[in-house]
């Protein structure tokens, strides 16, 4: 299989090899390497087209149920009729990229609500804090007694990247891992796109019968935007832990809505940009 | 300035100080650090909302611009009539999120246009090859002569480096970069969102009249996904270098489009996907 030739990605796959010229200074050679597979994934509702995403296949209901809970089209796995396949028989092409959904109610009602959540946190552009202000609006601040000690974060950090068995083959994955206040990690997803790893975790909690998340930590392989905290926040979880940096809007989002946010997790340590208070330290060390 | 307090945010600041606490094993500390500034930038088109996306302030222009050339709403400097700031004196809301543009065509038409391509570009969901086939039906593969040496690639990575001011501080913005074919920087932007950072690379050449780009390298900070391919194709630039891994759909769309993707730039060396022939190695080693 050479240069020119196809990508072969067989259906459902996260990842697949692909012909590569690896050059250095000296010399140069063809070999076989790792992609990370992305492809576009139509979610449709009672048939109607709701959304496209590009995403890495795989927990594919996951990722739909995630999505519709985090766009508060659905606040539990009750309110999913069947999320399936389409299959278009008559089709050449892999049909496998199309999941259909039905709810419990009338779809023009989900519909409804899809869009003015979407008009209330996207379509004003006029600055961060109206956009804040408008998802607060209908979403009140986190609420928790949860404590979490300081050394759990760099253990986190840890068992995230030794389960995370797609990024070490391709360096081409986000991931997002889900942990109880015990560190305990209740599931890990991977994709090519952030938010996607996020709805998978999400989703996954939402089919499995697992919410409330009020005492949960959501950890992410990259950096936290405004638009991992809106998801978090919608799921009620305190905490979201990122291997690299916040955004400003993040940070402020996080300050608003009283959650916890750290950054830059490492082996070493980790920076705290809001919410504090729910981090155990030894007494004094923050005076 | 506490950690409870808002993120103060000037007005087109890229870059902001605020409070953090950083957590090591032994000790804590509250200290300033340097977060990257995301906000919401508002599109208008005669008034009209458009789109929104989240990015980090600074050239908006360039990003409007390049995001009109990239979704072929103009396809030169010629065809914009005003690119303006939108102030809403009323309101206490900061205004310098959204810009309206005017058009020297019928608005109505570009409308129409951005409608069509957004339908043929991803509202197909049923697999990535679909994807790419209507993407081509409308663009064709690029076409040039252009050769690159291959010690140019690490050259470049370096170059970007060096330039990049801001993620040395906060860790957190993506770059875009386009180079001639000798290597020289026309330009480099950076942003929280890698399609913005790409969008005002392109856009400040459009602006500036330095169309066609048939002869550049475009290179990317991180990954090499469908969208900067997309978006390099509808720009002709035949050649993307990325720093770390592209996806399986980056590289297929590169085979489909002779585009040629390079991918985990390093000193060292990196890796050809896709159009290995307009890299100039010594005579026989890729035999």
């Amino acid at each position: 299989m050479g240069q020119g030739s196809r990508v072969e990605v067989p259906t459902g796959a996260a990842v697949v090899r692909h012909s590569v010229v690896k050059v250095s200074s000296h010399h140069a050679f063809e070999c076989q390497d790792h992609l990370a597979v992305e492809e576009p994934l139509e979610i449709r509702l009672a048939g109607m087209s709701l959304a496209v995403t590009m995403r890495t296949p795989g927990d594919d209901e996951e990722l739909v149920a995630g999505f519709l809970f985090s766009e508060r089209v659905i606040s539990a796995a009750d309110d999913l009729d069947v999320i399936a396949r389409y299959r278009v028989v008559e089709s050449d092409a892999d049909s496998g990229n199309v999941m259909n959904v039905l709810l419990k109610g009338d779809p023009r009602v989900a519909r409804e609500l899809l869009r003015r959540n979407f008009v209330a946190s996207s379509s004003c552009g006029l600055c961060g804090k109206v956009t804040i202000d408008a998802i607060r609006a209908s979403l009140p601040p986190v609420e928790t007694d949860v404590m979490v000690p300081r050394d759990l974060f760099p253990r986190l950090a840890r068992v995230m990247g030794e389960a995370q068995p797609t990024f070490e083959k391709t360096g081409g994955l986000h991931a997002a891992g889900l942990f109880d206040a015990d560190g305990r990690l209740m599931v890990l997803r991977e994709d090519i796109g952030r938010h996607n790893a996020v709805d998978k975790v999400i989703g996954y909690m939402v089919l499995s019968g697992q919410l409330p998340l009020d005492r949960h930590i959501l950890m992410v392989s990259g950096r936290a935007s405004f638009e991992i905290m809106q998801k978090a926040l919608t799921a009620r979880i305190p905490v979201v832990a990122a291997v690299s940096a916040p955004s400003s809007l993040a940070v402020q989002m996080a300050i608003d809505t009283d959650m916890t946010l750290v950054g830059f997790v490492r082996q070493g340590g980790f920076n705290i940009y809001a919410g504090a208070d729910r981090i155990a330290t030894s007494a004094g060390e923050l005076a």
